[in-house]
């Protein structure tokens, strides 16, 4: 049994997309305050340039030790908090959209370290609209998902069902989506979904150096490859997709 | 033609779930920038404290009008641009989740104003965190779907498809879905779904007095009855909402 005074606090804190403005206030007060922040590469170089050096720690390169980057993770949180230290979990985007914030927690409260989770901007959604995109429309949809296209690899097979997904009629947002493109656009034509629908790509939204693509379920492919969008990037499936063309020319800080 | 040089600029900014501290770091500053801060109620009273009396106006109260709230804001936020102000308009959560900020982006597009989108927070992703709960995991579920429990009044009949959400055995979230949770979680069990799915309602999702009420698709009606949950509240439905139970008792900031 630990000692539940001596032990420190664990933040699970979502760090946005990777514009610094948009870390909420509490995340960036965080950054300042920890002892210690555990990051990986998502939160992009903007934002890990906030932390100091002495108190980063990269926990996202251990793939060629014994333990996997999460085990490291999990194990390295616990130990922090042990020593009393108040620690910043900092994930792209928010904890819990694809982000193992779950799996953390539960680790966390079975080492009875005490935590906290600290919302993040997910790109799913600033994605699509700093790209004057907006996720859901009262003309046009009931309902958004969102889907990842870059699936546990110990899976076998896509646990996806993008019949069902295209039968809500609502918006499809697929994080991760850039490789597999042409199986879900595939899919999603196979179960009865208009070619026409609009799609867009919204690469490294926030970034300085976001790039946008737009095409139909049918064209997008041919857009990304010619375009040379790469990973990370946001697919959005439907006819809100269509509405960037209205308004792009007024939208600005894309 | 309006003279583009002489014209202001308008942000679509979202509050977050109504924390201050969930605000983020630009929403924070245009707050404190903006010549006039246009909103409603939904951003609550602790986010709506920080703006001076004198630059904040309150466009969600026009009922007994001639126009409706979105009629009145949309010519407000035009107006206001054509003055030559920089203009904030507020809303709660994120601004495009169920939120119209579509809408007002080809509002203004078509009005040749200025604009630029400020995500925020959406509850819908928050709630369900800060109590515990992570919308995705990789154990359980491919997908995450958002839905409105509160449609546009004009429309005839319900346009979501209740039976193809359960199909795409991911995560179901319900925003403003407290009076309609008798009609879908019926819809969901006849759809196939297992009555002992985790549901779990949080209400005021980071406000002061929040609350989290937790059952299964067939008990949620009883348990909110029983505990009297009234909206603001968030519905998540699916294996990830059972997580609560085995955090909760290190989950701080709940």
């Amino acid at each position: 049994m630990t000692d539940r005074t001596a032990v420190g606090k664990v933040y699970l804190v979502g760090s946005g997309p990777g514009d610094p403005d948009l870390l909420t206030v509490k995340a960036r007060r965080l950054l300042d305050e920890a002892d210690v922040v555990l990051h990986d590469k998502l939160p992009g170089p903007k934002i890990l340039d906030l932390i100091p050096e002495d108190r980063r720690e990269d926990v996202g390169k251990r793939a060629g030790g014994e333990w996997t980057p999460q085990e490291y993770t999990n194990a390295r949180m616990v130990e922090l908090a042990r020593e009393g230290k108040t620690v910043v979990r900092l994930k792209g985007g928010d904890p819990t959209v694809f982000g193992r914030g779950g799996e953390e927690m539960v680790t966390l409260a079975e080492n009875e370290i005490p935590f906290e989770v600290v919302p993040g901007i997910t790109s799913a959604i600033a994605g699509p609209e700093v790209a004057g995109i907006p996720v859901t429309h009262r003309d046009h949809v009931s309902s958004v998902s969102f889907v990842t296209g870059h699936e546990d690899p110990t899976k076998d097979e896509s646990a996806v069902d993008w019949g069902a997904l295209a039968a809500t009629g609502g918006t499809i947002v697929v994080l991760m989506g850039v490789g597999k493109l042409p199986d879900y656009t595939a899919a999603l034509r196979e179960a009865g979904m208009d070619p026409e629908t609009p799609v867009a790509l919204v690469e490294r939204a926030t970034w300085p150096d976001q790039r946008v693509a737009t095409g139909t379920l049918e064209t997008i492919v041919d857009v990304r490859d010619a375009e040379g969008i790469e990973p990370p990037a946001i697919t959005v499936i439907g006819a809100v997709a269509g509405q960037r063309e209205r308004v792009v020319e007024f939208l600005e800080g894309d």
